[in-house]
């Protein structure tokens, strides 16, 4: 066949290969400065309890941890997130990674030219999913006043209405968000559920970075606000390591069902032995103990990530505090082309994700995302100083 | 929110719920004699060699085997399957399960209303996915002879050109069929592939059972006829352990390329440790040797199945006799109704699946599918007893 073109459906056409994952390809990451990608540090991944679980597991379970298993997810699973998260057990469906919560989530609440509304910027994986479905994705800015937050969101679904589009459902990434690291607080959330009601849509809650909390106190999540309208989304990538893939959702049981019966013709079950695996993680006090020592090392990255822009950065450079989280954003002068400047900073050693790929709107051409997760401490101060005296010209 | 129903996509409307699943979650198919589902067999599970692996893993490849890996599946294993099956890497993408692979298939390549041709009867999965993206799914009947099979898809073909439909791709699991247990000679592989072609249709291959021979010889893989036009879709399920879900995707560039992106956003890459674990299961001869002892296993329990079979049915009932595969098919005299008759098996203690819900026009109530990878031989022999004795009334 010369070309397959005439055979791909028509949601292809709207599918956009990631530019994040695309420079995991071109460069070896350790070869030079990262700050791209949301990898967390391999020092966090404690091999001696994934070997003891993993052998645990074994003899435990045996070779029903390698069979076929429940769509919903393990019992055993199921029961630890619940327990943790205080969230009744036909409210949870584990998932194969969060990527597929929100992938799974836009499949059944989005026909072409839906709309979804999200903050903008947002995370590019949303965004990608999103836009596969054909939907209209509709970017938000953040507003630290929560009256004009709301009224944004408002207006945006008005706006929605009034061309006769159908509202689906608002994005949001409340805690530490990706890319800005920003945390949506308590009233801003309450405001969210108000338009969401008001509009009769739901709220994606996205919460991979939840528990990576290094200052500050927790704010409820949407879903405790309101579990009804409210799918939320967890991780373990971040608390535990991204190479299970494994996530979870809460949600309304009639949306789950939804949900399970997709994830039937998806994969037929999330990875059983690696749930096994999560399911002692959790329960067996492994993840606590890690988690502390994870947001240590990651309080301290950031840290030194902040001192390092305070030091070197010119001025007319700007970026968020985050109280937690892997990234935060960079906002420089008026004009400078983040995007343009990607190719000179590569060949220099250092790589960023340019912020303008996060908008889904266009704009933040001047902004850029740093991670302050995967390099080591050291790596982080020398990078630092190579990107701000590339920036310094 | 009182209802989400005016929330849901419109491809939920064609999601149904896998008759098989769900029996799963209504019976402990321990406690009964089980002929339903698709399970190997726990004992095919070689526990030790996995826990040697897994350990080998950590030692050897340690952090980077829990951190995100490549979209397209981890080099070791895409290396290992390349040197096992003589396909260039470039062709080869890791899925988290075969059955994702039919899922991303269906989703790069049909639209609404598009036309899928499948062998009839057909795998359920396979048909939970096709509708669910709202395909128009075309069951074709076998024929032992090769011209009025090929005769009967180009039919097939024609008439949905005819009411000015889009084709898309032929279906079809031609060794060891699920849930017929039959085998598609070459000669019919080869017919299948000059159809395709005339009517510029791809052809989806999904191959899970084709190491599983027990007789006979390997007839070349429609992929090996026409690399270009087929996509193949294997499984570790059946040869390592379900419970890793990993499957693998042969196919020309271009397509992997759509599949690619497509699974950017669907969930970022497989389970990478798993991925590990499968590569060394593969290289290091674990693979081999327990698909030596499997096949050995499997081979004793159909012969068990089709002696008991023909030792206790009555009269007016047929049974097909494959070479290999995890099932055989029961033909029962015209007017019995296996759906109606399942609740008297269930309560009498067996269990299988009615043969109609593989066929996607409906048809079959006179069939039942029978597994025999999942229960003890002598487990195989009391229930098939028990069944015969049903069915005699």
């Amino acid at each position: 066949m010369d070309s397959y073109s005439h055979l791909f459906s028509k949601d292809t056409a709207s599918f956009f290969r990631s530019p994040v994952r695309d420079i995991f390809k071109r460069v070896d990451l350790n070869a030079i400065y990262s700050f791209a990608g949301g990898y967390p540090s391999a020092d966090t991944f404690p091999l001696e309890d994934f070997r003891r679980i993993m052998s645990d597991v074994i003899d435990r379970v045996g070779a029903k941890a390698f069979q076929y298993g429940a769509t919903q997810g393990v019992t055993e699973l199921r029961e630890a997130l619940s327990a943790r998260y205080g969230v009744p057990m036909e409210r949870i469906q584990i998932t194969s990674s969060s990527q597929q919560g929100i992938d799974v989530c836009t499949r059944i609440l989005a026909d072409p030219g839906d709309v979804i509304l999200t903050s903008s910027p947002s995370y590019l994986g949303a965004l990608q999913s999103f836009r596969s479905y054909r939907a209209d994705v509709r970017g938000v800015e953040y507003d630290s006043d929560p009256d004009r937050f709301a009224e944004a969101y408002a207006k945006a679904a008005e706006q929605a209405v009034s061309e006769g589009k159908r509202l689906k459902f608002i994005y949001s990434i409340p805690d530490f968000q990706n890319p800005s690291g920003e945390t949506l607080p308590l009233e801003h959330r309450r405001r969210l559920v108000e338009v969401a009601r008001r509009y009769g849509m739901m709220i994606v809650e996205d919460a991979p970075y939840r528990e990576l909390r290094y200052e500050g106190v927790d704010v409820p999540t949407i879903y405790s606000i309101d579990p009804d309208i409210t799918v939320h989304l967890g991780s373990f990538s971040k608390i535990m390591a991204p190479g299970f893939r494994l996530g979870w959702i809460f949600g309304h049981p009639d949306v789950l069902d939804k949900i399970y019966v997709c994830k039937q013709s998806l994969d037929l079950c999330p990875p059983v032995f690696d749930q096994y695996v999560a399911a002692e993680f959790l329960s067996g006090g492994s993840l606590d103990r890690n988690l502390s020592a994870s947001k240590a090392l990651y309080r301290a990255k950031r840290d030194i990530m902040l001192n390092e822009l305070e030091q070197n950065m010119p001025a007319g450079v700007s970026w968020t505090h985050p109280e937690g989280g892997l990234f935060l954003f960079l906002t420089l002068p008026e004009g400078f082309d983040s995007v343009k400047f990607y190719d000179t900073a590569l060949d220099a050693g250092v790589a960023y994700v340019a912020g303008s790929f996060f908008y889904p709107d266009a704009g933040g051409r001047n902004t850029m995302r740093l991670n302050f997760s995967f390099m080591t401490a050291d790596r982080i101060r020398e990078g630092i100083r190579l990107l701000a005296s590339l920036i310094s010209g």
